[in-house]
């Protein structure tokens, strides 16, 4: 049960960072340890200046599963907020992939402060002790 | 080899909705326990009223996909079927995730029996013993 | 840390096919073995005659995304280079799924040599040793 959850997230939508961020929370209040790698979409999700900005929706939700979400987020937490919530009573780390950054011509400061470090994937792989879940 | 294998469902298109049950299957006929966790879009494609209808697929796939996996349903069998199956020849649980149930106001009686439980996020997580395939 | 990573791919998309490749590479370079499960929408992009095309991105990276990725491209390695060079340092199996072949009507030598086999999705899983990552 101490086995490490790895999170390599892809998917920059407020639907899938939702997910996620539901995961680990759960995670961490098991106990277990959580590895969230920031990759593509999900990278960018993170900027400082927007990481609370509407990031969309999954092309198949529509307009009506849009608007569900939408009433969701206006009574509940930000998932963003779910990750400091699960950094609090977990252990929880975020990391950047270095080579999104590049991509997308992302500097360290331009990233939300929950964004603990900026890695490789070897570095992402050499922590894999568990399941990996792409999102 | 007695590893669970947790299938956390988000996309409810028929095509993803394939490949689960698919998954589902192929772990059943291995003597595998799969635990299912609709959430999102995957929980609303499993309402009662609405199972086997038209769930559209991935928004990628373009015109020609979706008419080839149209061909494929027509001579083949349908995922829910699939999953049915899976519940037969092994150990398959299938549960929806109570936050998303109320996200999308569905209350339990307007899913599909194929659903047997209605659970949590930590509940999901202390199940998990082996692979989590994020879908 | 002998575990094999198992990644089932279905996304056609460029974008997700970089970050499989990515994850692949990284895992032969720390020593893990690696089997790579393709199905429907990643099989059809490894037709022979298309590999390297444009393969669109992922809907919710928009056209700014697509250009980014496009600019990467043009100075980096395509994923399918990654993925050769992958098989070159570690331990790496890339086989096709048989149900997507036929839905697909893809026969064995339209696919890029690449591909090394093609198995039923019960072949797959009796593989799984360890994570099982659904890109």
């Amino acid at each position: 049960m101490t086995e490490t959850i790895s999170l390599a997230l892809f998917s920059g939508t407020d639907d899938k960072l939702t997910a996620a961020a539901t995961m680990a929370t759960g995670a961490a209040a098991m106990g277990r340890p959580v590895k969230v790698f920031l990759q593509f979409w999900a990278l960018d999700a993170f900027r400082a200046d927007r990481i609370t900005k509407d990031h969309g929706v999954a092309h198949e939700a529509g307009p009506e599963g849009a608007a569900a979400l939408r009433r969701l987020d206006e009574k509940g937490v930000h998932w963003s907020e779910l990750l400091r919530q699960a950094k609090e009573i977990g252990d929880v780390e975020i990391a950047a992939c270095a080579h999104s950054m590049e991509m997308l011509a992302i500097g360290r400061h331009d990233l939300d402060p929950l964004v603990d470090d900026v890695i490789g994937i070897a570095a992402f792989m050499a922590g894999v002790n568990g399941p990996v879940v792409f999102i």
